[in-house]
């Protein structure tokens, strides 16, 4: 049996590359199994984000269409966004569902232990996702000015038929669907 | 209903920083919403990777603990790892778990349509998740001898009770699992 330890941190973490939403930077650590020194650059966002499972009062998840500039492609999604300085997760998911969708939810369970990294090798940010029952569409959409989000509602059954197809691409979307299935107790 | 337009880029991706494994890049596009130039920066990863849900001869699912150094912890994942250039997807996955777990895999099933975006708003690096079946124990891991990698193997029930109880932060592996299940055919 192998002993998994921990990497110590050496010295401070360098900023190599800053915008405003994050920053490029390396960490030196110790290697526990050579005790050498090694660099490591991963990019630190500077805010972390939640990620919505919204069921409307008709039992349909409301999903959006989005172009996404890593990507340089249009992906189907689960709502989201960050949560802002001082801003509670469940206050955070709230308002990015009603910003993105126009949907005001009834319930919001956060899936307080399970925070999930989008890559723990490459990108220090992680994700809180939750689950937000009985929303009901009470205004349009208060999108940014400069983004262009499309929303549909869908099926549970048509979602799972959508990601088992390959129409979702995006991971953070797959994720939050297996913990929001196991919390509405659909078998797994 | 709003139509979702694909941004055009303008002029050529900017390297700003690079390391062997990764690049920030900046990349100009055209809002199609405004007409004007808007800058982005992501982290541009210079290989894809694959990710494993690798099942035994005995039904057991083969998972990972190791330190995560954009994370700086120590988590629990599904094996993977990156595809090298002229390797196809499944010789990466067959090479990867061999590898890291000293699993040799009967079949491995690629879900081709599937490619994860990690991040598709930061990262822009994908990953191909896939089903190892009837992986049978041929060797000790040959980890590279800077690694430090704790093999288990445990039931899928047990892998899904982890994951509700929010033992396992790493979503690429919550994703990959819910198109396994889907592939096996566990009810959604």
């Amino acid at each position: 049996m192998i002993e998994i330890k921990r990497w110590l941190k050496i010295g401070e973490l360098k900023i190599l590359s800053k915008n405003s939403h994050r920053s490029l930077v390396g960490q030196a650590f110790i290697n526990p199994k050579t005790n050498m020194s090694e660099e490591y650059t991963f990019l630190q966002g500077h805010k972390d984000s939640m990620i919505i499972f919204p069921i409307t009062t008709e039992k349909k998840l409301i999903i959006l269409r989005q172009f996404r500039h890593a990507a340089d492609d249009i992906l189907i999604e689960l709502p989201g966004g960050n949560i802002k300085p001082n801003e509670s997760p469940k206050n955070a998911a709230t308002r990015e569902l009603l910003e993105e969708t126009g949907y005001r939810a009834g319930e919001i369970i956060i899936f307080e232990n399970s925070k999930q990294w989008f890559d723990p090798s490459a990108l220090r940010s992680i994700y809180i996702p939750c689950i937000a029952l009985n929303c009901k569409k009470i205004s349009e959409p208060q999108q940014d000015p400069t983004e262009s989000l499309e929303i549909r509602t869908v099926s549970i059954n048509e979602w799972l038929t959508m990601i088992q197809g390959g129409f979702v691409a995006d991971s953070k979307s797959l994720a939050t669907t297996l913990l929001s299935l196991q919390h509405l107790n659909k078998s797994y």
